[in-house]
């Protein structure tokens, strides 16, 4: 079967289309013919060996989102039937609780091989069954950027009607997370790079939005919008640059998810302030099983939509990852497969 | 000024208008001219003595829920100024925090003196200032049958996103939580007595409706609408006509808010169904000041409507009560001052 | 292999000495030599056909805790290895998260063949290792009695220091229950039908006691050993006796977790206190892995005795069972293989 | 009255002893005569003017802890009694619920005056009763330093038996915070500076210990201690030094209370570690008086020893306070009024 993969060594140039076998079920296994694929940021740095700590071994096929057929099942599997179409799990092992070490050991894309492939052969309990309504690669954005925002506001946020919620940015896990907090009934700001995004995350449903490269002091503005109260729960995908204006705006006692350090890692000042403010950070790495499928009941029953800036053809991969770098998306960028 | 009050003995005879001298704000305290009352099912009860471990004493002043102008101030006073609108809060000690006993003592309508009064003299830790989208009347509502509704499904529900929720008819309790679960996200079954009534049910947003007239045994058809899931939470106002059913058709795990017992308080077989579906049973009653202070912010994002049956003028309380008892109002039953 | 199991019709005669073959572990399962059972309350009504839900089929060995040696893995088996003693977990699918349905079908000892056998083959989700400072018939105890307490106390209840907690007689969850209370820093009141066990509950730890027999309104002394705030936590193992005593003595906001209806399971009046008393009443069946797990290491950590009360023979189930009917047991009654 | 206070100007320099009109309680106040008070590391830093957002004005009277008895009570009063020996609450405004803005602001030892005066007038909201079994200078530890510990592992944190806690150093939060961990059934580890001290350390029941002068790299040492899980509570006294060790030696989703930043606030790295690890990092600062309250219920149950290190005379004020700059401390530094 066709798969892309990187081989010999780390390295994005590495990263070569290739012929394997195709997979058979065992028990307990699913066989999945994969029908699109999405991108996370991820995906540029698995393979320049980012997050140090890997494990994973070469070949490794990469992307941790994607979407599958179950074309054949080994004995024993309940869970799911031969014409289902479901989403592999970015944690394989993870299926509710604590998130212990053993659970965090096998995700997809690294060190697990991933979605760019024709086939995938998983356990059935690491997969989950997509609503209808969805395209195939509007299904793949879900495992890793939905999920992560979901956990963020939902499963560690518990969000309520009438708290004020800040997003940063329009990428994938920023427009999940509007979305998820606007059925949730919270108040939603924004801050977003440029006027054109600001607009049409407006039409997405954000209730305020700040421009923060013209208003580099966002927090007091944001602040503002809040009648002085601070809002009570920030999804911080910046960093070191977002983090310090996030903690002056952020209420006494509200929650912090930390998803994401775009723009460093380092956090000079605001230590102090973690602890005056009382506030808790809750650092998010995408989420469980449990919390995947309580997603997808909710996405089912407001049919929310999902954004989709651009969709390659899966042998345009390094074009899409290019496409990806560049940061200019508005949404996710899928792969058909 | 002029007020109702139950004199000499209790019982509903003895309900009277009267006369007593205007209070005066000591420090800390505020003084309000009530603009409006409404009716909860609980001011028929009181009247008679009910809920007998009562510590009240005659004369007191009956209902529970009303809202006010400040027209004066005690030394002290920060939280509120002159000119401002505000809810009395029923439990006037519970702030936030555990119900410990010394926090339930002090409830409006019994054995404090409650709003049928021209003035009220208050603590200004026990008043919140309402929206001004609300008219008096509807404002008049909120202080125990929406912070009830609140409580259940906020406070301790935490109703998320694509969760089912079942609610029980059609009183104030049951319509202001039919609103606050669809803006936290959920899909909301109630059931009802009436096609007319679930036809208005419909139209105020419920996903799906049930007859228990013409269904009695409607936790069958209820737990169909879940795909067999059964309902993550169940306002329970009935009692015990409807908590068999309503057991039967939760999921494992889920919540079942018990709020009011209007059928009866006897409870037979389901005992065992309480283990074996390892149902958490919450009792609710009203709700503490922080609790009341978070809906208002959800109230007033959405500009939620209030739905208000009749509203009666000031001297006809006697009147309104009689409706009340009638049990065939859609929404509360209000009073103007 | 040599199994007792309850064969041709249901009933307590039907229960058998029986030879079946061995089984062999297949891919992620275990095979386990059984070392040691106990019995539960559950195994006197099992074999009646009891909790009437049941989809069992005959035969079915009877039992839900033990513990057994690994001697064999299949393939691909990573959690445990040969030589490991380990205990079968009661919901063989409930490895953490919300009790769904789906993870309460898969039940040890009805529907699906339980302990009393000399070999079990299960999968390796469905064990968890035992402390090595535990005897065989002390490790057998764990999975229900141990867990059922433990998840009332620890996993729902989350009871601290200084809290008071109000626990029902002495059977094998109390006894477990007064021991994790004690260890988690709570003051324990137990109540008890004779002067004798109350003397043993006393040295096993008990604050204070009191005897239901002698004192059958002990809500009100109860009370007064809390100085009127009320319990903040009740482990409710008696059911319609003791129900509306527990609801009298329980703080406001308290929580009172339902694990057994012993004394019958009609409810009369106390629903109305369920409310006002904002009691939540938590249904509590046994827990899961996850619970499990971290059970065992506050076990492990403090070396905590188990209290067995008498051993029996494997041939001599039946006596063991009729030991049990007679209640005159102090702690859990175990069978050596 | 006697009373230190900063006079005229911020600065060490100009703590003062001084005197004051004797303060009369008015309607629902209370007269306390200080019977104790004790140091925390902020009344290091509140003279100089710290925490730079401070809106305190001069005089200012110092110090956030102690203890008095009650002398004469306003009109009104019902919490407490003349004669009753109580604590001030350090947040004079926070009962319970959110630390939201308005909670926040009146805190004892600036803003508002604080504890080294001859006499206190209090709102009788904003004391406490404390146990018999302690001395005056015991019961003056427990604003701060105790309540602190409490928040972070009982309020916040929920310690439950047989989960791992590691605490740094031996100030009075690290004192507290070993003890109540104890008392909740933890394994505790504590890191110190010397061997003398982890002989102290180890005398008051510390499960393990670390030298982190001759082990800088403590987290290594540290995780082995919980068998590779990592801990399940890191009570985070130091900042800069000791958060990046904390973040890899705690478990994937595991609670870091940060409380101190002693060694600096200035956080290089490990922001990657909190999302990867998925921890939550909750910032704790003293807390509510409902916390207090339970914590008074726990210490008094284990009649817990509080540590105090030496005891200073009222005059000798500036003496106390250099002694605890010197940092050579073990347990909490103490006023005799």
């Amino acid at each position: 079967m066709r798969v892309f993969q990187i081989q010999d060594d780390w390295g994005m140039a590495n990263l070569k289309l290739a012929d394997r076998p195709q997979p058979q079920p065992g028990a307990g296994q699913v066989l999945l013919r994969m029908l699109a694929s999405s991108l996370n940021f991820r995906d540029l740095v698995v393979p320049e060996r980012g997050y140090g700590s890997f494990t994973g071994k070469l070949p490794l096929i990469p992307l941790s989102d994607g979407v599958g057929e179950v074309v054949a099942v080994g004995p024993g599997v309940t869970r799911v039937a031969v014409g289902d179409r479901v989403c592999p799990t970015f944690f394989q092992g993870w299926i509710a609780g604590e998130p212990v070490l053993s659970r965090m050991t096998g995700s997809l894309g690294g060190p697990i091989d991933g979605t760019m492939a024709e086939f995938m052969c998983l356990s059935e309990q690491g997969v989950v069954k997509v609503p209808a309504y969805l395209s195939d690669v509007e299904a793949a954005t879900l495992p890793c950027a939905a999920l992560t925002a979901w956990s963020a506001l939902a499963t560690h946020g518990a969000v309520k009607p009438g708290e004020q919620v800040l997003i940063q940015g329009s990428g994938g896990v920023a427009l999940f997370a509007l979305a998820f907090a606007r059925i949730a009934g919270a108040r939603v700001t924004v801050i977003s790079s440029s006027d054109e995004k600001i607009e049409r995350l407006r039409a997405l449903g954000a209730d305020a939005t700040i421009n923060y490269r013209t208003t580099p002091e966002w927090s007091k503005p944001a602040r503002a919008l809040t009648d002085g109260r601070g809002f009570d729960h920030i999804v911080e995908l910046g960093g070191e640059k977002t983090l310090p204006q996030s903690l002056r705006c952020i209420r006494p006692g509200g929650t912090l998810s930390m998803i994401g350090v775009l723009s460093g890692s380092s956090l000079a000042t605001p230590l102090g302030l973690i602890i005056t403010r009382q506030v808790r950070l809750q650092g998010i790495t995408v989420g469980h099983r449990d919390g995947f499928e309580a997603m997808l009941r909710a996405l089912e029953q407001h049919r929310m939509p999902v954004i989709v800036d651009r969709v390659f053809e899966f042998p345009a991969l390094k074009e899409a990852l290019a496409y990806l770098k560049s940061g200019s998306q508005f949404g996710k960028i899928c792969i058909r497969h």
